[in-house]
This record gives C-alpha cells, structure tokens and sequence, in this order.
C-alpha cells in the first residue's frame, strides 16, 4: 500500500515530528493519460515551512490532512501516456510520497545530461535554477564582483559559492560550525565566515572583504542582511533568496545598516526560482556542462526510507545538512 | 561685515541651537574668474544632518569652525568673470550665509523658466530633481499605479504627490497631523493617511490601497517602509530616498514583512539626487510646464534672516514644514 506525509497541524514556529502523519493512500487504476511514478528521491527545502501557514503567498498553503507536496523523482512504473512510457525517469512536484499517480503532463522527463539523477533536485534542479539566476540575472554578478553568500554550505549556496567561482569572481561564504566552512572553503570560497562563532558578522565581513562587496546572495535575512549592508560597496546588488532566520518565528529583522542603501544607491531585490523557469535551456546548457566537467562539486545529506522524511525537513533548520539534504527511497 | 553660519560641535541625536554659531566673515576683494553673490534665499534639508557626523558617506562631512554648505541662491553684486555679470540670479552651494565669493564655475545662472526665484531651490531645485527621478527613473512609476509616498507634505514628498497625480497615478500620502493633511489631500493626494493618529499605518495602507501599492517613495524609514512590503503588490518598486527616522537616532530599523519583499519581488532602491545631475534638460522642460501651468502648486515655508537658519532647520525634524523649507534674507 503506497503512503504519504500529511500535515495534521499548522505549526507555531519550528515544527515537530508530532504536526506530521504517514497515511496509507489508495494506489487504485489509472486512467488514461495518467502515469504511475515510483518515487526514488524526495527533496526537502526551507521554503516548504511557508506553505505549513494559512496564508496567501506565493505557493498556496498545505491542506491539512492531504499528501503534502515538493519536488520529487521517481521512474514510471506504469503509462497510460504514450509519451511517457515506462522506465522514463521523471520529476514532478508530488514528494512526500513513495508512489504518485499523475496525468502526464504533470511530471517532466530527466533532460539528457549524464549526471547522478538527483542532481536534478539539486544543482540541476530547483536549488541549481534558483543560485544560478540570482546570482547572474537578478545580482546581475561578473567576473570580477566580490560575491557575499549566506547559507553557503546549504543547497543553493554552496551551488553560488562554485557558480561564483567558476565565473571569475571573489567569494565569501558564511556558514554555521567549523567543518560546514571547512567545506565551503574546499568548494572554492576565498574566505569564509562561522557566524556560530560569536564575532560580529559585518566585523568579519569587513576583514574577509576590506573594499566591501559588490553582491549578497541572502538565503538568511537577519544580521547577514545587516552586515552586507554595512559592507556593500557603490551601486552594490543583494539578491533576496531566502530568510530561513524568520520563517520560524515572528520576530522582526532588526537592522542597523539599513540607511547606508540610500548613499550606496543599493538595490535589494526579492526573486523566486519559478521566474526564471522559462530560462531552463539556457541554465541546463550553462549549468550541465559545469556540473559534468567537475567545476561544480556535489554534496548531498542523504535520509534514508520515506519515514525520515519530516526528520530530513527539521534538520534544515538546525543545520543538519551540508548541500543539498535529500530523503533516497 | 559677511556672516556665515558654522558647526561648533558634532551632535549626538537631534542637534541644538547651541551646536552653531554665526561667525564673521572677510569680504575681501574678488580675484580674476571669481564673483561676489548676495544670498537671497536659503534652503535647509534633511539630509544636512549626516554631514553633521563625522563619518564617511556621499557627501562630506562639514567641518568644525568652518562655514557651512548648502543650497543657495543669490544675486552677483560684484564679477571679475565675463560669463557671470552683475545682476545675474544664480545658484550654489554656499549657504548658511548670507554672502558668498566664489569662482565663476560654481555658480549656475537660474534657467529662463518664469517661475519665483525660489522655486529653484524647490520643485525645480534639488528637492524636484529627487522627486521626479526617484519617481519615475528609480521606481519606474507609470500611469494607472498606486503610489505610496512619505513625508508627502515635505518639499520632495509634495512633489511627488502633484508629478504623480499630473502622470496619471493614484497617489496615498503619508503626514503627520490634520493640518498636514489636509494640505496633501489639497495638492491631490487621493487618500491620506496620519502617521500621528495612533493607528497603525499598515493597516490604515491597507485600507487605503485594497489591492495593494505598485510604488512606495520613501522619505522616512522605519513603520512606513514595513507598512510599504506588507502592502506590496507583486513585482512593486521602492525608491529609498531618505530615511529621517533614523538620521538623529542610532536604533535600528525593526521590520515584520521583510521576508515578504521574496514572494512579492519587491526591488528596493536607493538613490541619491547627485545621481541624474546629467538629466537636468529632460528635467526643466518636463517639470518647468507643469510647475508654470500650475499642475504642480509650490508651498514654502520661510523663515526671514539669517540668524534663523538653525531654527529652520531643526523644525525639519519637528514637522515643522509644510512644503520647501526656505530662509529669506
């Protein structure tokens, strides 16, 4: 019997193991033009927190009580489209799920490019589209830019620390612990920054970058927002990705630099990754062949069987994961 | 004897008048490419608090003992240089007193638009020049927008109430008292909202805006700029051109809806006057119609001589002003 993750709960602040419940679905016949996929691996990410609330965004809300959703690939097991047959692998958004019944046009096959498959829910996918357009289209980045990403040991920044570095610029990394920055910088940053150490970020910032930054890649609002602030150079670009610090807890971000915008003539701008989706030619083109000849390196936290999922989820936000956390069925 | 006004101590918060002392000054005899102007009007903005600080930004900061600088215009009384004659009506940035000699070169004949002198300290001055190019360049306001503005009854606030009305915008401006706005619903504001009032101001936004606001100009920082992104529409444009709350104060900015600018692809932009001095020409031939055929009404506020100048300006801080703040010597 095929199962899914509900949510029974609408969470305050982090959510527990206890506002989620593996429910057994009915895996009846397909209908014609529908496909039967078998899920192979799931993706958890931050933003999924956000549809865990009651209200309008940009994603609709989780239904309670309903299988919950999120990228996923998995191999067709059984067609009612002559379009996709069997054996296809495929990703479409009904995670949280071992077996997903879909109409065809619901689940796109793996593009040709000879990489690990679940690549494509990481540098080759929704994390993968996200770092490269913020970085290059929405910071409008170049070879030459000092480049701030925060977050750099997760999913979408550890992919801007080497898409950065590939294209010729200067990065610095921020990451929580000695060894997530002892990887960021193995990845390819110029320097590095533990903001669990204690010392003030725009201080560190502002030794790791003395002629200030020309672009902050934020997956984090809160004090790393602050501190590129204060250390943004001239006409500097913040791509505005992420604010994993707020999506647990109500409290305002707090910011001390935030004036400086006006005499830096800043330019702060909130993107999401479905605005760059019909760009995916030029991003798989682009981002292919780095991720094949090795310039972008894989990292994956991997949960093993569908029951750790909700576990894989908490620990985005505990720093549970270096790259991109995945659940492998 | 010339008199020029000079900063005594570097305030901490909102200055004091005992932090300026009005000095004499020599008026020696001119030398070759330089003129001698008998200032007539005086202006005094907000953005000369940061010069008070010691602190590196766009603009220098003033120096101790010496005369202070600003917008000025006046008469040439004496002229060692041909292509200014005796007579001639100009602007500088020489003020804070009441007589300034100068080379010829930093002086700018007033253009031959027929308008009252001080007007070119005003709606075709520095404070028009922020509000036309923050309007429509920076927040690349259109017709058929809802436009937000702060600060709305201050001298580039008021400008673009009336530049976004004569463009086609619907416009909701902010104020503080019912005098003030009064006055800004009089210029054309559609609704206005008093910050004073106790209510919050997002939610009095929200009523004001239904369906949200595609532009907010900011003058003012703080709960104005976090009612803005709570009632942003998707893909809105913020020009950050001043943030007053905090020019006297070193508290942070704490702000709820931050992580709302992600969803919304809000663009924030900071900007500074300086930036669109190359555009003057588009400027004086759009704004000089408007201004002589009174789709844009001029209000001042004055204060007569020079020995008032500090008064002028710290009433900047106490809402004193409706309108430009001026000093008529």
């Amino acid at each position: 019997m095929a199962q899914a993750w509900t949510l029974t709960n609408r969470p305050k602040g982090l959510p527990k193991a206890s506002d989620f419940a593996l429910v057994e679905q009915q895996s009846g016949s397909l209908e014609d033009g529908q496909v039967r996929v078998a899920n192979r691996w799931l993706s958890v990410d931050p933003y999924m927190r956000g549809r865990m609330n009651d209200v309008k965004s940009y994603v609709p809300p989780f239904e309670l009580g309903q299988p919950m959703q999120g990228h996923a690939l998995g191999e067709v097991v059984e067609s009612r489209a002559d379009a996709v047959p069997v054996g296809t692998m495929v990703s479409h958004m009904a995670g949280w799920r071992d077996e997903a019944v879909l109409p065809a046009d619901q689940v796109q096959a793996l593009p040709p490019i000879d990489v690990a498959p679940q690549a494509f829910l990481g540098q080759l996918g929704m994390p993968g589209v996200t770092g490269y357009f913020g970085l290059l289209a929405v910071a409008e980045a170049k070879a030459g830019d000092t480049v701030f990403v925060s977050a750099a040991a997760g999913a979408v920044g550890s992919t801007v620390v080497q898409l950065a570095k590939a294209k010729g610029m200067t990065v610095i990394g921020s990451a929580g612990g000695a060894e997530k920055c002892a990887w960021v910088r193995e990845i390819g940053a110029d320097a590095v920054i533990d903001y669990k150490s204690g010392r003030p970020i725009a201080e560190a910032l502002g030794e790791a970058a003395p002629k200030g930054i020309d672009v902050y890649f934020d997956n984090v609002g809160g004090d790393h927002l602050d501190a590129a602030l204060a250390q943004a150079r001239l006409r500097a670009r913040f791509a505005i990705c992420g604010m994993i610090e707020v999506y647990n807890e109500a409290k305002p971000t707090s910011l001390r630099h935030l004036a400086q915008m006006i005499g830096k003539r800043v330019r702060m701008q909130g993107f999401i990754v479905s605005d760059y989706l019909d760009r995916a030619g030029e991003f798989y083109a682009d981002m292919g062949d780095l991720v094949k000849n090795g310039a972008l390196q894989r990292q994956e936290t991997v949960f093993e069987g569908l029951d750790a999922t909700p576990e894989a989820f908490l620990a985005l936000f505990s720093g549970g994961n270096t790259g991109k956390m995945l659940v492998k069925l």
